[in-house]
């Protein structure tokens, strides 16, 4: 076949085109004929066959133009297995709470409450009046706005007695939620290689984070009454730690509440350790038979570092969470935050402020505290008759979820799958255990969707045991 | 003086309330006296002392309430100090260009554009819309909204030439704004301890970053053309670094866009070195004279890494950025990023894309070019007026500062006191070295309110001279 000057300007074209953004604009034909030294009609024919390779497409009156079907190919990037080497920690690209499926399924594995639970009208009504106002376009100071901090300070001011300072707006830092504040936290008080005293089980989130900042943790076994503080006392003396993180109210996954005595001895082995408390008050809002009695308020010598997140109770768009600290540690856990976050979008803190300064908001957690008492009740019910060999050592009084305890040998992965395939999302208790865990269990949470389905699951559960 | 009944009443409810609540209400009078087996006579004796103590408070009909004042102690942190240590690395509690002061200072330190550049209107409809969906109360996903990471794909993928792969949502990760998301680079990339090579001088957000992640930076100079690759190669070899951090477009703080040959020459070094490039491209809607050209377009085997924010070009209340990472990176980064955050806020994300997909967008961004152009060309008429010693070596084709050098004599810390002093608010250039300035240089704003100012702050900074 002869090389004619149509197939030269076609290679020339090919070239230009393979390194061309698609719907560039090809020159013209006047151009083309001009640089190739050929008639505009071979320069026709040239781009005729481009349009038949599938390469450009022509838009009459426009011109000719790079078309944007790109060319499929497998992307190589083993190179990068050398270049990123080993993860200095490992860890899990999918959570099983964070887990979310499809419509047609029940869902006992999740952390947060379903969307009937939440103050939906407030939270649009706030949202709006937040974006109206200045908060929409002008930027927060690294610690956040002051009057969201002075709430956050009141909050837990509430419970402080009179014969201790109660904390102050200069006190709080707002964060993008507690996640980030825990990492934070673990890193400024544990640091990096250092190991931090931990409740177990506990929070899946705190573990994470633990690992995220190179943390090691040694865990407390902690009971429906709290921590035993001597078995504290000989972990701090065993480790040397500096700090522990629990959760003395509605604790994620058992529902337990310390009782003020338990509480009382903790911080007296705290405070002799001359080490800090992490209290991660993340269900303040989800009291059911019980009130939250916040650790943090017994104490202003700055030993219990305070955190509570709106995220859960508010929305989950409603990304705002405070850490109370006092002393020098709050200087450096702001300068640790901040070169993470900057600072917090205005919008959503104007709006968490906005909703829960409404006495509608009030008359929210009140009706919330009746809807989880329900749904508490249901599950429990469902539990108890369709798991016989299953036990609920705490009926919790807040919070979201049952921790039920299944017969030691139940081999735990295998029931999470054979539930799944039967519609049914359970998350194994393992997750919420630091270390090994030391009995089977299942959290199942009363929070998320479909109420009328606890019966339905329990009965699968107890099947597919 | 006798201890009568009343005296005991008053010791003992001195002990109450030491420990009691602010506002908490005491026994009535009956119960007390019944306790103490007084009269109610005395019991009303022993709380008027209260009341004259300033302890409680009565109010007719309801009862004696615990006051609310409380002791003003001064507290003692010293505790802290041994348990908290030295900081592993030691962050700047304040930052200068984060520093905000009185309305009636001249602010030519800010890094984010003042609000009248920002799309107010547009952002506030789409964060009422956004309030107004589903958004507002449902969860998203670790990785982000699909429609956005979409969006965010298909703004790169338009300067992807065709015979190169373009990257899709799949290869996008959405996180609150870019900052967490470098520390996060940092870290997956150079590994805590690691070493990353980082342009110089550069924005200080990725200094602070670095040094969060506790990531050693290795500086390689770069002029308006960008690095040389030859130095870039050295320092590769040097150091065995992985990663390079760069901004290619109106790079923070010179303005210098690489020219489209060292780009190509820049992607030719990272890749012979099997390494990664993050490329931060923070001003891409802030050309003046120039168009943002992504080296990340020119790349599909994984080597550049992407960063794009919405913060300073939507407004600083949409804590939205996007990373684009093609290959095992992307799922390191995600597992990383995703211990740290969670997910972001829908509202943040949804309103987001509803202003970056309307056509109003883009006609502000043609309104902000303008804008721009006439606010750096006051500025830099401005420091040619009245400092006659200082030098300009690019009129910046984009983003937001003048880069100023001056004199090699100036002392810095100096001059940024006196011009405060006087009103006008500049940041010393050395902030943006990653380690000892090669010169004196100080960074102008030309984004921040009130332009009018800038002949006057000029003239002020020449004085101060």
């Amino acid at each position: 076949m002869k090389h004619d000057s149509s197939d030269r300007i076609v290679d020339d074209l090919r070239g230009w085109i393979a390194s061309a953004a698609s719907g560039a604009r090809l020159p013209s034909t006047r151009d083309l004929a001009r640089r190739h030294a050929a008639s505009p009609v071979t320069v026709q024919r040239a781009l005729r066959s481009l349009v038949t390779l599938g390469l450009i497409e022509t838009r009459p009156g426009a011109g000719a133009f790079v078309r944007s079907v790109r060319r499929a190919h497998i992307q190589d990037f083993d190179w990068q297995t050398a270049a990123l080497g080993s993860p200095e920690h490992g860890l899990p690209s999918v959570l099983a709470a964070q887990r979310s499926s499809s419509a047609d399924v029940i869902e006992l594995n999740s952390g947060y409450p379903d969307s009937e639970l939440l103050p939906a009208r407030l939270v649009g009504s706030a949202l709006i009046r937040a974006a109206r106002g200045e908060a929409a376009t002008v930027r927060q100071s690294p610690a956040g706005m002051p009057e969201l901090r002075s709430w956050f300070a009141a909050e837990l001011g509430r419970s402080v007695p009179t014969a201790l300072a109660a904390p102050a707006a200069k006190d709080v830092i707002i964060t993008p939620g507690s996640q980030i504040a825990l990492g934070s936290l673990f890193r400024s008080i544990a640091g990096r290689g250092g190991v931090l005293l931990i409740e177990s089980p506990t929070y899946w989130g705190a573990i994470l984070a633990a690992s995220q900042a190179g943390v090691t943790l040694r865990p407390v076994a902690s009971g429906p009454e709290g921590p035993d503080p001597d078995a504290l006392d000989r972990a701090f003396a065993e480790t040397g730690a500096r700090g522990f993180y629990a959760q003395p109210t509605f604790a994620n996954p058992t529902g337990a509440q310390w009782t003020p005595s338990r509480a009382t001895e903790v911080l007296d082995v705290v405070r002799a350790r001359g080490a800090f408390m992490i209290e991660d008050d993340w269900a303040h809002d989800f009291g059911i038979t019980s009130e939250p009695s916040p650790v943090a308020a017994q104490d202003d010598a700055g030993h219990v570092v305070y955190v509570r997140s709106l995220t859960k109770s508010v929305s989950p768009a409603i990304r705002v969470a405070a850490v109370i600290a006092r002393g020098p540690l709050r200087e450096r856990l702001l300068a640790d935050l901040q070169a993470q976050t900057m600072y917090v979008s205005g919008v959503l803190q104007a709006a968490a402020l906005d909703v829960v300064t409404q006495p509608a908001w009030r008359t929210h957690l009140r009706g919330l505290r009746d809807q989880l008492a329900s749904r508490r009740d249901l599950l429990v019910d469902a539990v108890r008759a369709h798991l016989p060999g299953a036990s609920i050592d705490v009926v919790p009084p807040g919070g979201l979820h049952l921790w039920v305890r299944l017969d030691d040998g139940t081999d735990l992965p295998d029931l999470v799958r054979r539930c799944e395939a039967r519609g049914v999302v359970i998350a194994s208790g393992d997750d919420w255990f630091p270390a090994e865990p030391t009995a089977r269990y299942l959290r199942l949470g009363f929070a998320g969707r479909d109420v009328g389905s606890y019966d339905t699951a329990a009965r699968i559960i107890g099947e597919s045991l």
